[in-house]
């Protein structure tokens, strides 16, 4: 049942059990959705005869709901292993190499979480160094804010350096230029299909019911500009001149073998962020820069889960809609090498990095290609593949 | 030639100089653009035989830029001071009290600014009272975050108290219900029309190519939740279970009259917030709570011009969408009948407001209805109205 007639590559993490969504198109035609089967995209839209998929986003499709999802999986599922539609279907299949892949959905609202306790306690040792390391609220909720939707960027796009305010402490008044102190976050992003109301909540229980995949997410940061505008409203600028996503959306049903139980905490949270059925996500990420192995972050040792965060989310009554994404917050793990910020991985810049070149890092310099890429345990021990996020630093525009 | 023919009660600040552009229907028919002239709703998809007006939200129309703005203001005002057009455009014209008013356009992103120095000076005394009342940077920059695009509501939708987490500073752990200092943020919005591209940065000169116009804005606040979750990363549910918008955009073009310089600041500010034309705006703000007018704060006063504002946003390269709504920050003045939120007029619940029926607030009940409208200067020493938004509180759904 397993099998597809597919082709693919032994070892490929894009098997049948994967199956995520994209958008492509192939030279001369518009964007429109597919799915990844090993090293080919199935065009959807002709496959399935379905004009939902004609459109250059997901969007139509994930606001379609779990129900229709489900139907659509098992319908391609069907496709690709039944030999009998070998022959129409295989006429749908463009070969990865041959399409341009797009921002796979229009980003209603975005937010960024904090959710790793070792991310956020490294960064409370960096910079408060004489006080505790968790701020008092931290244990409680899944902190967040809102970033910038329409700066969010599909993979391969490159990353202009940005300008703006900073000042270091030991100066008198700040200064205007490019940051000397971009930085990246590994981290993993959830998107909203079903959207529900305002003045509704969504429960941790009905976290499937309205979250269709799961994507990568670098949350470029430029560490000194945000250092100095932070306060007291949060990260600002700092965020929002990009922040790049996986052009593949892995379904949650093609994690049903990741799902863990996040890390039992103290205190016991309130009621709302309880979870009676597991929604942590055992996922290796992977932090490649200049084509060095920087680092291993864990995902499954996230304090909250995307469940929980969703609860967190709407418990104010704010209301969902079709293509909201949140993101975890940066993924970092115990050890050095599970870390997932240079920002934390240099020591904000007293230890460097050397690269395979000889050279030295403390945060990116022009040039630098940073890959996060990401897999989960999928059924009779083979991986899903979460695919990559990419993006390659282009110098500032002065 | 400022003469229409169109009714014009004497005195309304909704005359032919005005124009401003919003969403509505007749029973029965669907949401499309129209332009207010006195007490009348002009029905433009019709009198202008145009399909970009056919359409629920201004973003068509608001995409198309600073030039087509002109002309169709232009020819508006032709359609409505030419006796020959009359008969013809008659027609178009509702009655406001027979339409309903909706969401005037599509919010892409949505950005709070906390531009107004009197404002962020009561903030910083009432929780900072043993350090300097402005954080460092307060003077160097428009300190902003983005907010929860999807929660932002027409006039007249009825606000849910939200629910969230509290802790007071003496109790062990944080509780969970309705938060009980609920407050209201008097705030001018601005639209924008014309976008821009990632990785370029908009001049406080290029301010009216790339915004349309001018809103009221509520940025409803629960300052118990929002004291709780915003460290370190700014406020989250405690704004986004609402955000109130009036809806009637205010074109740039009838505020010519109302421009004025921002204060003179002391430390010069860096190139790119500089304004060789002033963007300050002279407008009227007035703060009603169940029949009782509690302050008039006098945006004239803001630090920061809405061109600072916006070339703050882009200069780290953000790109900017057809229908982002950024906002002032509460606007409040120097004096006490001069202040914009519940927080500063009690001083944080220690001094209550008496109103009409002789009760007491210190923050908002059940039951209680905001109105904020606001006026500017015009020509011939008429007056511009911005109308009002408008909301009441409805119970916490718990």
């Amino acid at each position: 049942m397993n099998d597809t007639w597919a082709p693919v590559p032994a070892g490929s993490g894009f098997g049948i059990t994967n199956l995520p969504y994209g958008v492509f198109a192939t030279p001369g035609t518009s964007p429109r959705v597919g799915a990844r089967i090993g090293d080919h995209v199935l065009d959807l839209a002709t496959a399935l005869n379905d004009e939902v998929f004609a459109t250059p986003s997901l969007n139509a499709f994930l606001a379609q709901g779990r129900a229709r999802w489900t139907r659509v999986r098992a319908r391609i599922w069907d496709l690709l292993t039944d030999e009998r539609h070998r022959t129409d279907v295989e006429r749908a299949l463009h070969p990865l190499h041959t399409v341009s892949l797009h921002l796979p959905f229009d980003v209603a609202d975005y937010i960024d979480f904090y959710a790793s306790e070792h991310h956020a306690t490294n960064l409370g040792r960096m910079f408060r160094p004489d006080a505790a390391a968790l701020l008092p609220n931290w244990k409680h909720l899944p902190v967040g804010y809102h970033g910038r939707a329409g700066t969010v960027v599909v993979s391969n796009t490159d990353i202009i350096r940005p300008c703006g305010q900073r000042k270091a402490p030991a100066d008198d008044a700040p200064t205007f230029g490019p940051s000397a102190k971009l930085d990246i976050e590994v981290e993993v992003g959830f998107v909203v299909g079903t959207p529900s109301p305002l003045g509704s909540r969504v429960a941790t229980t009905d976290f499937a019911e309205h979250v269709f995949g799961v994507c990568l997410v670098n949350d470029w940061s430029a560490r000194d500009i945000q250092a100095w505008e932070y306060v007291p409203l949060g990260p600002f600028l700092g965020k929002s001149f990009a922040t790049s996503v996986s052009p593949w959306i892995v379904p949650l049903e093609a994690l049903g073998e990741a799902r863990v139980p996040t890390p039992a905490g103290q205190p016991a949270l309130l009621d709302y962020l309880r979870e009676p059925e597991p929604w942590g996500l055992d996922l290796d990420l992977e932090l490649v820069l200049n084509g060095r192995k920087v680092s291993h972050p864990p995902y499954a040792r996230m304090y909250y889960s995307p469940a929980q965060m969703l609860a967190h989310t709407t418990v104010n009554g704010a209301a969902l809609r079709t293509g909201d994404l949140y993101a975890s917050g940066t993924v970092s793990g115990p050890e050095r090498d599970q870390w997932g910020s240079l920002i934390e991985l240099t020591w904000n810049g007293a230890e460097p990095l050397t690269l395979p070149d000889g050279s030295t890092r403390t945060f990116l310099a022009d040039g630098d290609t940073v890959t996060i890429s990401g897999t989960a345990p999928g059924p009779d021990g083979a991986r899903i593949d979460l695919g990559e996020v990419t993006g390659t630093i282009a110098p500032a525009r002065e």
